[in-house]
């Protein structure tokens, strides 16, 4: 950590600083003085040090962390890739690429099944559903809740896929005990209370980007399930918000690469939530891919237009299996050039 | 409601989607014929309809509320201003200034009481205080959480000031029930299922805006806590993330009448988040004043160099008095050019 | 057009806003009410209503456009993509994937013939150099302006590519005779004065995206050149500004195939500006090749820690090479897919 | 300027990059080791740097500015206020309130001297007014150019209010010398061509804020003209493009304290173009009066609701005189307070 502290500083209250700082972060600090300010350098862990409370003395001007403030989730203490399995044997993070497919909300037993094994032979090797589902005004469809739970587990039995839903509270853990892995939705992603009860438990979750989250911060959530004891966590990049309104949320692909190199953690992408358009999923789909994710979680609906929620974003069955065959291509295209 | 319809939908389609939304919504539809595109216009109560599900159909080229989705909140039908009304008298949303003050967080009685106190004599009617922490690092002070709350009790019992403090998940609701406002904060602006139980309760409810909010997001989930049958909500404004990054956020002064204009609740600021430094704290709380506050949230610590949270964003309780003094004053000025 | 009128809005003043669009801009104008708003659909060409006039009217609630402001740009009046050819053959636009590549700034003969040919070797169609350089401080180095012109034609003459290079200001027109491809930057996608000039030649355009220019602002810039007779507008995607900080600018991938949509115009992607780090370059621009992009303009530098300008993204020719190789095999296997 | 290098970095490598350091730059550079990483401190005028160098090394993790980047512009340089004065003995940054009136657009002699004298009587001391408008669409009026420049001549004849208008190019320089303040887009803010020609002359330049430039981009451009030797720069803050989209613009009213701390240069404020709404102009001016402001630069039309451009944000002259009168009386009770 760097602190560069103002020119009007005494020599008296930097040296206060630097003994302060000593004693309560056992840290070393080092003093250079350059023109106009004197600058001190930290070494030693200083990931425990809140930056705003350096940031508060009235004699500092700026603060800078060479360090990255997370360590479970960090490539550098932990070089090689997360890969985490499923029961079905399933890889997440080893090279390949892994589809997670389904309707935006589980809406009866026909429905989903229906879908299941469709996006199966489509090449999904999960199927995604919501049974509680966010929803930005309270008088619309919240999602089926339990019933929903049972008709996925229904779906899960009948095609072997696993299943991955959205969790809402965390007295709801127990419920999804026997999910496979866990959604944390956008909205959610610094729910810390929530972050920390799924640290206790050791699913895998899917973490979703928050609306407008740095890379940092999106880390810092995953550091929070971590630092409980769950290492099993899957970061998923589903579109940010910027000024642009044309689509839903602008999908942010360089978080891709960004995250492969600061994280060990794998990395999928939501191209439906991307865009909140049907048609645009192909293109991010196949740029997602080709940036290098793990992975996809794709809304596929068996009839978009009556869906109850986020249907504008739905591939029909046929769509996707048009896509998720380009998709496939793509994958194996780029993995002979890597050999 | 408005739809516009792709230039190709054919004549078949376009009756057959009127007579389902007719059908399915209870609501009259009117068709005209432009050059390209026919477009279409819902009468009736639209706000159950999901505006996705009407983008979902492929023939749509757009969609356009002309209702708000929110009714509650609306002062179209609830023209006269909402006021909250303590247990202390004091009331928020009359046309008065009330200034909630206090730290961060609570750290001990005798910090906790103190800065009560002192804020009070400074003229602040309304004391904050944090319990329970929402911190981006698992690593961070979390808080001094139930001991929180009773030392922030204690200093009510010490001044008389109403307490103000967060709430962090629905299981502890019963623990706030003696907190005179509860505090949403941003990071849980969209937390529905805490939003929902603080809708079953009676306690006014202080709704921080979310990072990334909308105004009409943030009027949206002030409505999930009106529809459970909570009216008692105050609007928070705290700054917004923007691509600026000299100041933590970006104070979005203009929701202070835009909130005023669309909804009959009330609005406070909290400069102190909003700019994450204590010199911006004056110059932003006058502008919000200026602008039509009803009230404002302000960080009090009374040594912000050793704040366990949060410290570069605090006043000394010296610096607040004088700052107080000049918001009474403009506050009076504003009052008498409006008579 | 749809106006939605406010909810008092007399007839009469309905009567006459009506007559007065009509008398005005040749429309027809339909009229329907709702339960608490009057609405006015328009009929016509409303492109050139000027719709801020339209929300002047204090008794209009709001405006919506049906039909895109812009016209020449437009997809749907010109179905065919446009294909711009270059002196030597090389297309753009027409399914093919070109690669612009060279230095951020033309530094001296020995090293832009050096890339050039360098360059052509590793795949690329189009020499890129800048000659005047747009730098954010004044005294930075500002480019080797008309000698970095002569350099450049120097290296076309070497190695028979053609050149794109950044124009200024508009009395440089003439100077820029015979450069290839003329650069619009971010920064002057809004010098509508330049845009004008610019759409009196016949020179191929390169029109970056701006900084924070929504997908429609864009292509009304490409209109202005348009509407002064030159076609030859190519769009470069190259970042947006975000909140985000990690990267420079956040590459808006979903760009692409949305501007395939909207219009006819080719797009390329300017990986090297669009994050700001030369590790990043490799995935966004298989992810924009992945997309859909007509082609790529990216930084090659033989030294890039000496670089006078932005050297922090400029690939070395090894690197360059490598990822040209990457890029090409990847669009041959999307090419295959098509088929 | 602080570096950070990567951990992998090798001492021969740290010492070449320390050596070419001190011999290009003329600086003195400290170095400690960190735990992980090394920190090189560069000491001396860093100005001249380019930060985007020194991240080209692959061996650089990230660098850091301690000085600004801007001199002229910078208030640890020049301590005092600039204050502007004009013909008619107008001052701008003196501490008083200077109020800049008139239409977006200038349309006829009848209009702009009518205007002109309303606003006056108002207590407007300036008379703004478009010639030259800078328009999204080709397709919309562009202004009567040099007519509209002949009729604010005439206006100032009429009342002897000084002159504020927009300049889009620089070859028209000449054709504003008799202009009181020249005025530059936020869509010019970086077009650094027009910048430089600007700080060859000695007029007043009203500098506004680019749609998305950060503060200290908004500075440099000012650093721009000013290292022409052109000290009389105005800022303007006009509202920045964020994701919230109820206003046109989002007024960034703590830009008002940050830019009179970082600089000496006044800054005054449109409200009209940050909100885009007529109903919004009071309670934003009346903030940014709170604030801090030097002055204001308000739209006032006689017929909004027939304005050429931009008439959704015009005050009528009655309107005006109202806002004005609340605006004027703020300014007093705010210099009694600080007395």
């Amino acid at each position: 950590m760097i602190i560069v502290l103002k020119p009007d500083c005494s020599q008296q209250k930097t040296d206060e600083f630097c003994r302060l700082l000593k004693d309560n972060y056992n840290v070393k600090v080092n003093t250079w003085n350059g023109v106009h300010s004197t600058v001190l350098g930290l070494i030693g862990d200083t990931t425990a040090i809140d930056i705003d409370y350096i940031d508060a003395q009235d004699f500092v001007e700026s603060v800078k962390r060479v360090q990255e403030p997370y360590k479970k989730a960090n490539r550098k203490f932990h070089p090689d890739n997360t890969v985490i399995e499923l029961a079905n044997g399933v890889k997440i993070g080893d090279g390949s690429l892994q589809i997670m497919a389904g309707p935006c909300s589980v809406e009866s037993e026909e429905q989903i099944v229906g879908i299941a094994k469709s996006v199966k032979d489509s090449g999904a090797s999960i199927l995604r559903g919501g049974a509680f589902k966010p929803r930005t005004s309270p008088y619309s469809f919240q999602g089926l809740k339990a019933e929903g739970l049972d008709l996925l587990k229904e779906a899960r039995k009948a095609t072997g896929l696993p299943i991955v839903t959205e969790i809402m509270k965390e007295s709801h853990i127990d419920m999804f005990e026997s999910v496979d892995i866990i959604q944390v939705g956008a909205r959610n992603m610094q729910n810390f209370e929530l972050l920390k009860e799924l640290g206790k438990t050791n699913k895998p979750i899917l973490l979703k980007r928050g609306l407008s989250a740095t890379i940092e911060e999106w880390l810092m959530s995953a550091e929070y399930i971590m630092a409980g004891g769950n290492n099993n966590v899957i970061l998923c990049e589903r579109g940010i918000r910027t000024y642009e309104n044309f689509t839903r949320n602008t999908l942010d692909v360089s978080a891709i690469p960004i995250v492969k190199s600061l994280s060990h953690l794998p990395v999928v992408v939501d191209p439906s939530h991307a865009s909140g358009k049907a048609w645009l999923v192909e293109p991010l789909a196949m740029a997602a891919v080709a940036a290098g994710a793990d992975g996809l979680i794709i809304e596929v609906h068996n009839d978009p237009a009556h869906a109850l929620s986020d249907g504008a974003q739905s591939l029909t069955p046929a769509q996707f299996d048009k896509v998720a065959k380009k998709l496939f291509k793509l994958k194996d295209a780029l993995s002979r050039e890597d050999d």
